[in-house]
């Protein structure tokens, strides 16, 4: 077989990398490992910044992100102090999105535009410096050859892309999160930040039916230590139920897991004609919400450079790529740090006072405020 | 001997209070160590934010600074990409000043408004829960008493006030400032504060012939081991020289010195009748220009407090005093902090990709250069 961009990964920056190629006039080929039922069911993210919005919507991708999505207008950061909250559209005139992955990931298997196949093993990656091609068993069982002029790693943090490269910069927090899901309606119009002694806690939500809530736990730590009691009590004490009248309400509990947390860039973002994009390139910590839509942004990217290099013959733009691509993953891998490093409990009481002066600044400071609004609701796409 | 407030230490902070306790009709003896000549010649602080500025001038005490000082619109950032100007003016609306603590000093000796026994021995402190009294031996040889209804300990971080505190929380950084003062016009009109693979530098100034310069060192470094040769040749490749047309001119070397840098602060502020302030309260690193500007925030506050509770016998603002002095320190702790870790060496990877990042968003962004002007320019006097 021959295309033009071999693309490894059928999550949405390989989905949405086939998509924008195909709607620049360049063929494109997706290699999965996983079954299509896999990957559509995986939970992760589940806010988009307006940016992604816009590129989504420009890619004809926006229809039911603005039908069946939910535009919050900021969030809340719940303090010693209180619950303030941060209003994005005032200060920077952005929102975010509440939409999760999973229905990005639906919108682009109906969009269509892929040609993927799902459930191939032993994939590798060859000749990278000229005329690269991948080879994988597909899930008949045959062993198959993809000619390409580019391959785009778009394969997670575990996938062969990245092997190719050696350089990366990595740092690993001395805390997870215990995430669960739950079917009860969200008891707040949207996401609540707390900072707490015992720990952080976030109240987000995926629909008017599904609520979505994490507690800083130690790493190592094994869910099944967690009932759903104790998980419902922390939630409460650290979200501060029965303050000002507000209550947390419990439900079913339908999903319970243990996220680590770490950031890594990979530098550069390009090994000869290997292109990467999203989790194969970085990791953030999830507290800044920032992994989809840097996986969104480095793909707008990409698309607009290998098109102007397999339509145009000009090569500009892609030999730039891992420097533009870079600066915004920086942005977004010091503002998840920052995050991060701001409201989880990390025992030095140094740091705690550092992470309460900061936190009553962003609450009280105009240029405090936007800083943080700025960077959560995200920078324009190309920055 | 009996006055009202016996202060402890007769550096700024000492001087400023007892100067405002005088001008609000509250009796006040100072009780100093040093020789008064040592104190004047101390080399410290260079920088006023404008609320020190409105503050001293509101006492009486601004006519040198407006004349000899000098008002700077703001900083010079120096990094990879170049040099840039934060204006605070445009920014925030506020200014700083350079005039040197040595100057402060001089005023507010020439206001002649403390009486202060100099080279004083044997300071200590007794019955601080009740009826506060300080013995020491003058600098004649005798034994003297002074009881006060208040102590206030100005004594720095050496003193013998911060024996009565325990609680302290600290930060010791892993890096120090090797500072040189030179008979030289400085090279630039407002400070340059540049970051450098090598190493922080700072390009600072005392008056129209004087400059200040820093460069970091590792802790422990012997100055004996850098000739002036090597200081000027570090400070031009790290400040730039060369590019865009810039030169640092060099000169004679008056003054070497390593500085250690640790953050630090006391809580509460206060034991029984003995309040602290300044240096005796907290340690900042310098790089936030924030150590002379916090002590006369204290000292406005702690002036006002017991002028209140010993001429109007109302005790509410002495009672709040530390925490309303403490949300200002821990607010200057973390921007010193933030400043001193974003401009310095670590020798991590990571680390220096954040660093990087955060110049190139303070340098770009509205909200991030307003975070850095407020901060620096200074927070009003209160807050």
């Amino acid at each position: 077989m021959r295309t033009q961009v071999a693309i490894i990964g059928a999550g949405p920056a390989g989905l949405l990398l086939a998509h924008l190629l195909h709607r620049g006039g360049v063929d494109a080929v997706v290699i999965e490992t996983r079954s299509q039922e896999y990957v559509a069911a995986r939970i992760r993210a589940g806010i988009l910044e307006s940016s992604s919005v816009d590129l989504l919507t420009s890619a004809g991708l926006g229809d039911r992100i603005r039908r069946e999505g939910h535009e919050h207008r900021g969030i809340y950061l719940q303090t010693p102090d209180g619950r303030h909250h941060l209003d994005f559209v005032d200060l920077t005139g952005r929102s975010v999105w509440v939409y999760g992955q999973t229905e990005v990931q639906k919108d682009l298997v109906a969009a269509g535009t892929a040609q993927v196949f799902y459930g191939a093993a032993s994939v590798a990656l060859h000749s990278l410096s000229s005329r690269p091609f991948v080879t994988f068993t597909d899930s008949s069982g045959s062993d198959q050859r993809l000619d390409a002029d580019v391959i785009a790693g778009c394969d997670g943090s575990f996938g062969p892309s990245r092997s190719f490269f050696d350089s990366s910069v990595e740092r690993v927090y001395p805390y997870s999160w215990l995430g669960i899901l739950a079917d009860v309606a969200p008891s707040t119009d949207e996401l609540i930040y707390a900072w707490h002694p015992d720990g952080f806690a976030l109240h987000s939500m995926r629909s008017d039916t599904v609520s979505r809530l994490y507690l800083q736990v130690p790493n190592g730590t094994d869910p099944a230590g967690w009932s759903d009691d104790r998980i419902w009590s922390a939630l409460a004490t650290r979200l501060g139920d029965g303050q000002d009248g507000w209550k947390l309400t419990p439900g079913p509990i339908t999903d319970k897991s243990v996220l680590p947390m770490r950031s890594y860039v990979q530098t550069p973002m390009r090994r000869g004609r290997l292109f990467v994009a999203g989790d194969a390139a970085h990791i953030v910590p999830p507290t800044g919400a920032k992994g989809l839509n840097l996986a969104i942004a480095d793909v707008a990217l990409l698309s607009r450079a290998l098109v102007a290099l397999l339509v145009e013959g000009d090569s500009r733009r892609a030999d730039s790529y891992s420097d533009d691509a870079l600066r915004r993953v920086w942005r977004c891998t010091h503002f998840s740090w920052w995050m991060t490093t701001m409201l989880h409990a990390s025992g030095d009481p140094f740091d705690e006072q550092l992470q309460l002066s900061q936190l009553r600044w962003v609450t009280s400071s105009a240029a405090g405020a936007a800083g943080l609004a700025e960077n959560y609701a995200g920078l324009p796409i190309g920055f």
